[in-house]
């Protein structure tokens, strides 16, 4: 069960204009279960996207990249397939050319060109694509298209996750309600170097191509990028922002006034729903925000953020709520900051100062500790004293649930 | 349990001439359990060691580091003081004195100046160093001293080691039987960045100062600074290397012609440690070797090789005999080599072709990969096809076992 979070009720999620959703029970790798989404948007709807670092990355992950590549003609993406269950990585130029024919079939069955599509994939790795099976379940899909669908897409796309995740926002900007709605999945694998496993996010707001690319990055940056259940950066990871213009209004640019109102707002929900793969992550039962403070710059204070989040002696002892903190400073050591002072560095659990001048706080009572280390959600605090840049981790403990599911995911 | 590792028994330890072990059980942290040992080394015996490059490098290191400084006296260390059950470490100022303290008892009991004493801790981080218990089970080490102690040694360096670790090798230089003796103690916190948790080897041959000194850093680099448990470096790590010169014979210079056999001889030692380290592993079910091949340089086949052996998701699938061998792709592609050209690298298990041109290679069948799975041995080799570089990785599976340890750790 996820540490404090619960899906929205369908009708929390708002529909966003010029995008429709059908989904269907494809049987790509278990019987029985909804495994494949398709996403349709009107014409003109903008699209950008981020994607892995991983260099084994996934064949439908180079697909979109080609097919997002054309950026002199913007607005030319109409459609998204995105399967459960096998992740098309590892698997070679036939793994490509798998990706390429879903794209084909979508096109064929919307009039479109296979270039409008764009194809994600999430499950096993070094696995064929079923892509038969995926090209039997699309009129389902079709036939299934809705506006109001963003509860069930945000099911299909689920593999290891206990709950959907999913968000919605709704803002004014220029007198007209602007809509965000997205939906993302977790749960391992989960060191997103660009973005998370799959991420999907639209507005109706209007936006040219450039602003939407930025923002794409920016909330990318601030959200998924800041998020880590295993250290394990996916060969899938994609994170889509679409903006459909369907809210009507003049087009939002890079230097228009309501840029950073919209940008504010989807950078919200992308951080809401990337919160949320962590409190779902596998096994978790502790959400844990480490805050760097005092660095030189964010960089470091990012890789202080993730020595902790990544260390299996620090993520188990949250797991026992055992104050045995000189891991974290152990952790904090290994960063790979060659001239850290560590007598400048203090750090706190929650509101607890736990050490400081290189050592333990003389006042820091082992009680006090304890008390913050059973609570569902702890906050880390380290202040580096040398500097004034700063950034946020999240991330969850590790448990022998994470070993159990990561034992069985396969069977 | 350990994988397929038997500590030796006493009689198949060698006592090193020039070397003295003393134990005693002083109740640093449990009541009822040898936690103390003092070894101490005859006049003129050269001593060079490797610390961890963890920032938050334990005060004990940081006293080593001061005392072995003074290399235009080499010969002046005469004593070695190692405790088990608190680390000294992330202890500040206090620490500091703490570990100058006990150098300070030893030499007032062996008439040395505490400049002539090494002191070596390993524990609990961020707790203070009981001084005084440390003091008053001095004598009982004293009255302990003996050149066949190294078997009672292993034992008491160990904390959540199941076994102790212990090697010992004879070798003929110049007609001469030269004795090399070893201990070391893991279990968690392990990912050696210039030595391991504490390793101490010792020879009777005579050798100079700055060969020992680049023995040390040799046999560490083949050794304890390839295998890893969970990734964490600890603060504490230590490697000592110590020749006593008590077989006799001509000093062994860098230019020797005798170098190279003793260098080899001590690092097949370090590696025996270094690998019973890791067959203890805490949880460990399954030793695995990564040998990676075919890289530009040794560096990137080593990140590889790390890459692969800290992803908790191929560490999982391992425990579980699961080959879900995708995820080995996965953490090569995240090894962070920006130009890997994933189509030319081919990977095994033993002796079967799991993977080649970027994808599953054809003839595979999950039957060979299961029955590699199953054995309690592994070998993962990838082949970079870059050029002519490699290294080997060692590491172990992770299992319920490494939770439970480290959840328990301290209660």
């Amino acid at each position: 069960m996820p540490v404090n979070y619960q899906t929205p009720v369908a009708s929390q999620l708002k529909p966003v204009r010029g995008v429709r959703l059908g989904i269907a029970q494809a049987a790509i790798r278990k019987l029985d279960r909804k495994d494949l989404l398709l996403i349709e948007l009107a014409a003109g709807a903008r699209v950008a996207g981020v994607f892995t670092r991983n260099r084994f990355c996934a064949a439908p992950v180079q697909v979109c990249q080609r097919h997002l590549g054309n950026t002199d003609r913007p607005g030319e993406i109409r459609a998204l397939l995105i399967n459960t269950g096998v992740a098309n990585a590892g698997t070679g130029e036939p793994g490509w050319l798998a990706a390429r024919a879903t794209c084909a079939a979508v096109a064929q069955h919307l009039s479109l060109r296979p270039e409008q599509v764009l194809p994600f994939s999430t499950g096993v790795i070094l696995e064929p694509l079923p892509v038969e099976r995926i090209e039997a379940g699309l009129p389902a899909c079709i036939a299934d298209l809705g506006a109001d669908h963003w509860f069930e897409a945000a099911h299909a796309i689920m593999t290891t996750d206990t709950v959907a995740k999913a968000a919605s926002r709704q803002i004014d900007i220029g007198g007209r309600t602007i809509t965000i709605t997205g939906i993302a999945k977790g749960a391992g694998m989960i060191r997103p170097n660009m973005a998370t496993m799959l991420g999907f996010v639209a507005t109706d707001a209007a936006v040219s191509q450039a602003a939407l690319a930025r923002m794409v990055r920016e909330a990318a940056d601030e959200s998924f990028n800041c998020v880590t259940v295993d250290g394990d950066t996916s060969t899938n990871d994609s994170f889509i922002l679409i903006a459909t213009g369907g809210a009507g209004g003049a087009e939002i640019g890079e230097s228009s006034a309501d840029y950073a109102l919209l940008a504010e707002a989807l950078t919200d929900v992308a951080r809401e729903l990337a919160q949320a793969i962590v409190r779902d992550g596998e096994g978790a039962t502790k959400y844990i925000r480490i805050v760097v403070e005092g660095g030189d710059n964010r960089a470091e204070c990012k890789a202080v953020g993730y020595a902790i989040a990544h260390s299996p002696l620090v993520k188990t002892a949250f797991f026992a709520s055992d104050p045995n903190l000189g891991r974290i400073l152990a952790a904090i050591g290994n960063a790979g900051i060659a001239d850290l002072d560590v007598s400048r560095i203090r750090m706190w659990l929650d509101d607890v100062l736990v050490s400081c001048d290189g050592g333990r706080n003389p006042d820091y009572r082992e009680e006090d500790g304890a008390r913050v280390m059973r609570q569902a959600e702890i906050t880390i605090r380290v202040d580096l004293g040398r500097g004034g840049a700063g950034a946020t981790v999240w991330t969850c403990d590790f448990s022998y649930d994470y070993v159990k599911i990561n034992a069985d995911y396969r069977s």
